[in-house]
């Protein structure tokens, strides 16, 4: 099957297990009216496994994404993630190897190959400048560098953190795309992770905890916008 | 929230990652008929997860089944299998520590307790008498008594099993029911399963290989029915 | 094999993967001593793996202790720990499901049965009250109650969960010993410890972080002493 | 400190959990012997835990091999296996990823980094050419190729295997010592596997098992030798 061409600069809501049903489905909605609206970037939109048919069923342009896969075919495999089943709910891209979820290196490299397979995107997670290394070899889509010492503090990647990354990554091979969201917290953070050179960037809490949610979401995909066109 | 009733006998179609979209939701409708058929048995269905909400959307009397939940909570927890997703989506029961996904002991208690919370029947499922009584003290709806080295043999849990099980369990909380379904591959395997005192029963590879899944399907919850009838 | 008698009460010098070497193989000896002096007590002292033998060979009167033990046999199993390893290193007990180390229901049942079978006592922990009483099932030899809430708080579980915790434990098994350990760190919180009713206790930062390491093991093992003397 | 520096050949004499006390000392010293017969050669010997002290304080040739080593650093970590125990006990290389026991990829990361600062030799094991390759980005000094359908299987990895897999682990890092053990059941399948260019080699359960398991020890020593020797 043929996969979908992530575009750049691109952006990735990711509530996590905060949002689920209803709640959900609305942002979902207005994350679809926004992708609509910029055709020239992807935007992902993360849900709970039993979420991503009824996101997939209300949305056209947003790329529906599992939060984990598991590298396994039909058959057997009870409580397991089947990517069958995933792509069959209209998701089109999973998260791997997420922080929160850390898998084997066996584990992911079945991942990916099933993922390959199916025509379903990957993004997976690194927490260090040499498990970014380990895992381009792997040739995902996108890698997420996200140094654990990072997360939830609010505080963002440095561009020096960027460059590196993007440097190390890209000597393995050139195709990957990168994302950066440590500390995302506000659109500038947004504006400034896309113009110190990522690739893509997304949210959890910036926009779950929001005021408004969904004008946090409405200005993190404008802010990813307008720097990329700024470069 | 308010917990279904668990029927006796009840039937449990359990066709782990074997199937999934149309053809999954095809048999649920089945299911969904027999159950209406016989409003004295409880049927479940269990689905993978992105499956539930279809299948849920679209049957009336069968009990959407997860194939496994976490014990966590909205927010983070990042690739977990989130509780009130799998209530959104219409799941009212879920199995926990399959063979083929075993849990940690602090896991089963904390998805239990997030079960009880949420009105989420609860399947666990233990390979060894020992296990089985450590999980009674849990008061799980169901508890299925699956002896590892039975499964996938295609040889039935005998009499004697299934009494020393009985026994075992209810010595330590009566209103646990117990599910047996070691080797079940036919109608009669059902029939007699059920006959030497299992409350309830189910079956996989049994169902999804047979020449006709849909009518294996039938006279399985036929068998089960009969044979409770029966006694 | 015969197991060795668990005597009350018992303190359990526990330094976890904070001491190792020529470092630990002191304390142990130090703690031999007292164990020569306090012939009615139990005292066990826990050693990284590779520490066990050196420790072992150099004491007569500890009971040497395990932090882990695999429920395998002699045979593949790379990597994992052998309890028959353990017992030819002259270990004579092992802590099973700690907090850092959660295991799954099918691995404690089988790593339970296996020292069992070797004659080697079992400490099993218990982060709630809903474990407690699963655990109490398999007829360990002690049940430690450590509520993950106050680990690391220097705080101890009070009058009342002790209470409980001995009640909901010996309702299942009246032969279980029952440690309480949570925020132990003077020789004081041992006393009231077994003043309330715990079987026996133990330490690990407290000691390991004590201005003399050495006096405050000498001092919370008298104090474990005076405190069941003077029931 | 300084790490051992790996000859070419090597050997890897693995009696996993096979073996334990008295009976894998002694053959760990006929290992010894051979290995301060063959200077020229590195004669590694792997371990469980407990067993690692006594082996190390009676050999004196052989490089002392853990079966697994957790990437912590002194502290709490209460089960998991401390690298600086391990050192202590006279451990100077270790197994990680083993297929019994494989690890996720922050772990391994963790693991080979505490390696490097310690002075112990990493055994890296990987399933397929994309491990080995994602494997290889993390410099360990040996990677041991062990397709996960051969094992156990009395079938060896044949020449074009071994050629891809040295060709692509030395694309990423030519430092690299490549170890290829599929299969390996006697001293010819020692001699051919040499001869198609491994690094080295080694055995379980084809000493374990054999009629004298010190002679075969042997023999397969002496076939990895000559076979280095004729290139």
């Amino acid at each position: 099957m043929s996969k979908l061409n992530v575009k750049r600069p691109f952006f990735m809501f990711n509530p996590k297990s905060y949002l689920y049903g209803e709640e959900l489905l609305a942002l979902a909605k207005v994350a679809d009216e926004q992708a609509q609206k910029h055709p020239e970037m992807s935007i992902f939109v993360t849900a709970p496994f039993a979420d991503l048919k009824a996101i997939s069923d209300a949305t056209e342009h947003i790329i529906v994404t599992a939060q984990h896969m598991d590298g396994i075919k039909p058959g057997r495999g009870m409580g397991h993630v089947l990517p069958e089943s995933l792509y069959a709910a209209g998701a089109r891209a999973t998260f791997l190897n997420h922080a929160e979820q850390p898998l084997q290196l066996n584990e992911i490299v079945a991942s990916v190959n099933r993922a390959k397979e199916l025509g379903i995107l990957t993004v997976v997670c690194a927490d260090s400048m040499a498990e970014a290394k380990a895992l381009a070899t792997l040739s995902p889509d996108i890698i997420l560098c996200e140094p654990t010492e990072l997360i939830g503090t609010g505080q963002t990647s440095d561009a020096s953190y960027i460059e590196q990354t993007n440097q190390a990554i890209r000597e393995v091979d050139e195709n990957i795309l990168i994302m950066q969201a440590a500390g995302i917290s506000s659109a500038s953070d947004v504006y400034k992770t896309i113009e110190m050179g990522a690739d893509g960037t997304g949210c959890t809490s910036g926009i779950t905890n929001a005021e408004s949610p969904k004008q946090m979401l409405i200005d993190m995909i404008d802010a990813a916008f307008s720097a990329y066109q700024a470069k």
